[in-house]
C-alpha cells in the first residue's frame, strides 16, 4: 500500500477508508466449525473463542496464528505542553524513547514476557506540533506524511499489530479529540494522565475550551480533528490502524491516547474499527465512555493509565493463547471424549 | 509440612488454619520503595503494581519472581451425577483426564502458551463420592487424606501454584457448598455448567434441595459441608490452597468450582485467602456473588466457564509479566529520566 502523493494529501487518506476490505467470513465460519468439535462445551471459553474467530476474520485464514506479532510504539511531542498541562517535563518523552531502546521501560518488559517484537519510532520530536490553542497542530501533508509513516510500521510480516504510543502532554491530545468528536463540556474529557493535580486539571481544561472555538469551523472533518488537534503519534497510530485493516492484520489498540486515534477513523467511518481489539480500559476516567462510543468491549480492566502499549501488550499474551487453543486442541473424535448427551 | 495421622483427621486440618503465616510486610515495603523509583508515573500500572507486592508478600522475598509455575488440575468423580445434573455422561472426567495426558485439552495448549508446567491429579476416579443427597459424599478421613495428597501437589520448588479441576458433576457440588456457607436458596447458587438445559437446571436445584436439609445439623462446620457436599477435587484443592499459605507459594484460583474450595477455607478462617488471587469471574451465573462474599475482585472476566484452570492460567500469564516488570525496569536514575515536577 502507499499513498499517492499526486492528489489531495487527506484525499489519499479518504480513498483508503472508502475502499476497506470486510472480514473473511468463510474462515470466520471454519473456525466456528472447528470450535464446536472441539474437547470442551460449547461457548465455554468465551471471549476466548471470539478473539480466535476475530483473528480468524480479519487475517483471512481458517487457522488463526500469532507467530509474529509487534508492538509498536510512536512517539511525539507537543507544543500544548507549554501551557504546563502535564506533571512531567516534555524533554521525558525524549528520555523514555532511549529507555525503550536501552530496554529498560515497562513495554520492553511486557513484550519479553509474551515474546512481542517491539519497534520505537520517534516522530519529529525536536519539532513538537504546533500549540492547538493557537493554530492547527499540523499541516496537512505533515500530517499525511505522519499516517503514512504508521502505515509502514507494518512492514516485514506482521501478523498481529500492537499500538502504543509515547508523548508528554498526550493525554490533552486526546482530551481535545474527544471534546471535537463528541461535545458535551471539557471537564468531561480530561482526567489526570501521568498525575496532574488540580491546578493542572484546571490548566487541561482551559487548554481545550480555548482550542475548541478556534477551531470550531472545521471539526466537521474527523481529520481536520486529527490534524488540528493530534499530535504526530496520533497521526501516526490512525495510520497504522488502517495499514493493519487493508492489509489483513489485526490490531489491539492500547489505551486512553492510543483510542484517540481510533476514534479519529471511527468518526470517518464507523465500520473501520472493526479489526481492532480495544486492549483495556484505562484507569483515565474518559475512557470508558469513549470505548461505550466506539461500540467496544474491552478486554482488560486492570487500573492501567501508564500507556507506551502495555495495556495492548498484555492482551496480545491473551490472544496468542487463544489462537493456540484454538489451533492446537482435540477435537472429541480425536480424543475420544463422549459429547453431550 | 506433614499431616499427623496420630490426631483426629479434622483436627490436623484445623491446626494448619490456626498457624496460618502472615505476608511479608518488609517484603511488600521493598517492592513499594522500588515501584516509586521505576520508569513510570506512580500508580499508572495499577494491578500489575498490586501483583508484584502481592507476589513479594507471599513469597516472602523483595524481588518477586515467577520461574517455576505450576497449574495443579485435580480430578474427580462424584456420585451426584447418578441424578441428572450434568450435560456429559460421567465417563467425561476420565476421559478428560486422558485428554490431558495427551496434550490435547485447553489447559495444554495455554500453559504452553506461558510456559507454566502442568501436573494432573486423577483422584480415585473408579470410586466416585457418595450421592450427597442421600449421605455424605466422603468419610472424614478420606477427606484429609485427600486435603493432604493435594498439599502434595507442590512439592518441587514450585513459585506460583494455579489450581483448576475436571469432574462432570462438579458445579452441582460447588453449588451446594455455597449454599450451605450462604443460604439463601438453591436457585441463587445453580447455573447451567456445561450446558444443562431447563430441565437438568431443575435437577440440579432439586440436589441441592434434597441434600441441605438431610445435613443441615452439621452445616456449621465448614470442613463437615466439605466432606458431606464436596468432592474429592474440591478436598484436594482446598489442601493446595492451605499448603501454598504455608509454603509461601502465592496461590491463583480458577473459576465457579475451584472457588468453593477456596470458600471453605474463607469460611474456617476470612484470612485464608489472603495469598490468593481469583483469576477471573465465571458466566456461571453465582460466581460473581460468591466473589463478592470473599472480598475478592477477580482479575480477568472473559465471560469463560470450562475449568480446567484455564481463568487461573491465563492470570498467570498477567502475573508472570507483572513480576517481570517489577524486576526488569530501569529506575529514574539509572535510564536519566526526569521524575515528576
Amino acid at each position: 500500500m502507499s499513498v499517492d502523493a499526486s492528489v489531495l494529501p487527506f484525499d489519499s487518506i479518504r480513498s483508503l477508508l472508502a475502499n476497506m476490505p470486510a472480514p473473511d467470513t468463510a474462515a470466520i465460519e471454519a473456525v466456528r466449525i472447528r470450535d464446536r468439535m472441539l474437547t470442551k462445551p460449547a461457548g465455554s471459553l468465551g471471549r476466548i473463542e471470539d478473539l480466535a474467530e476475530w483473528l480468524a476474520g480479519w487475517q483471512g485464514r481458517a487457522s488463526p496464528a500469532v507467530t509474529r506479532p509487534l508492538m509498536a510504539v510512536f512517539a511525539g511531542n507537543h507544543g500544548v505542553t507549554a501551557r504546563g498541562v502535564s506533571a512531567f517535563p516534555a524533554s521525558v518523552t525524549r528520555q523514555m524513547v532511549e529507555n525503550f531502546a536501552a530496554g529498560g521501560a515497562a513495554i520492553n518488559q511486557m513484550c519479553a514476557a509474551y515474546d512481542v517484537g517491539l519497534k520505537v519510532f520517534d516522530l519529529a520530536l525536536d519539532h513538537p506540533t504546533a500549540d492547538f490553542t493557537e493554530a492547527p497542530a499540523l499541516e496537512e501533508r505533515d500530517c499525511v506524511a505522519t499516517m503514512a509513516y504508521g502505515m509502514e510500521s507494518l512492514s516485514g510480516g506482521v501478523d498481529l499489530l500492537c499500538i502504543g504510543e509515547m508523548g508528554i502532554g498526550n493525554t490533552t491530545v486526546a482530551s481535545a479529540i474527544y471534546y471535537a468528536l463528541y461535545g458535551g463540556e471539557a471537564a468531561d474529557w480530561v482526567g489526570r494522565g501521568t498525575g496532574v493535580d488540580d491546578e493542572g486539571l484546571a490548566r487541561k481544561q482551559a487548554a481545550l475550551d480555548a482550542a475548541i472555538p478556534l477551531h470550531r469551523d472545521h471539526l466537521d472533518d474527523p481529520l481536520e480533528v486529527l490534524r488540528r488537534l493530534g499530535g504526530r503519534e496520533i497521526a501516526a497510530m490512525a495510520g497504522a490502524i488502517l495499514a493493519g485493516r487493508m492489509q489483513k492484520v489485526p490490531v489491539i489498540v492500547d489505551g486512553f491516547v492510543a483510542t484517540s486515534a481510533a476514534a479519529i477513523l471511527h468518526a470517518a467511518d464507523p465500520s473501520a474499527l472493526d479489526h481492532c481489539l480495544m486492549a483495556h480500559v484505562s484507569a483515565e476516567s474518559a475512557h470508558g465512555a469513549v470505548l461505550e462510543r466506539l461500540g467496544k468491549k474491552p478486554l482488560l480492566d486492570l487500573g492501567m493509565r501508564l500507556g507506551e502499549g502495555t495495556g495492548a501488550v498484555l492482551a496480545a499474551g491473551i490472544v496468542k493463547a487463544a489462537a493456540l487453543t484454538h489451533t492446537g486442541m482435540a477435537t472429541f473424535d480425536q480424543a475420544g471424549v463422549s459429547e453431550k448427551e
